[in-house]
């Protein structure tokens, strides 16, 4: 196995509704443009899936990936479904997938969220 | 009505699974450290709900709030269900409730979501 960096896929739950995805999309959009070979996929319910995304990088002879849930927190989803559907596919491409912790667990978010707010409130002050 | 920055409250989804809440506790930390009379609140399944902060922000004579949604997109919740809680919320304790954008909408947030990929991929390097 070579020193390479792993390919990252930021997963995201997935949504019929475009306007969700397209806000996914833009969340995405930073970490695509800095972080070479990056993907985005869905878990369910939009394309890219997480299949198709491990498919196309098994063709490109990638072999080692870190999915980093764009999850606020761990649920269902990421303690049962997604683990599942990661043990199949490494089994399935012959690859090796880590499983990073949802953004959301990550203390720089929270400082991200305090920012937000502190702006959020800026542009609504009131003149007293 | 004052000039006074309106009450934050933060709104998580909520969850019957302790672990979840932490999580949103955690990062909603920051916010409730910086910001002065800020709360976190859950939608459903957790407490304090949206209606206990309003109350209890109500009977401190606070007329003013900013729902700040600790949700990545807008879905149904955010379009349908909130509103409606809100508007009820607004009659109920005769307050101001506005809805800010939930903060995945933010770009402030995709550039966190860079730099947690980023630090990821730092502790996951292999030697060559």
């Amino acid at each position: 196995m070579s020193g390479e960096a792993p390919r990252i896929i930021l997963l995201a739950h997935g949504s019929s509704d475009e306007r969700w995805c397209r806000t996914f999309e833009a969340l995405a959009t930073p970490t695509l443009e800095s972080v070479p070979g990056a993907r985005i996929a869905y878990m369910e319910l939009a394309e890219p899936s997480l299949d198709t995304v491990i498919s196309e990088g098994s063709s490109e002879g990638i072999r080692r990936y870190t999915v980093v849930p764009l999850f606020l927190a761990a649920g269902r989803h990421l303690r049962k479904d997604v683990p599942a559907m990661i043990e199949d596919l490494q089994t399935q491409h012959d690859v090796s997938i880590t499983l990073a912790p949802p953004i959301g667990e990550n203390p720089e978010l929270g400082k991200a969220i305090r920012d937000v707010v502190i702006h959020e409130l800026e542009t609504h002050k009131q003149p007293a």
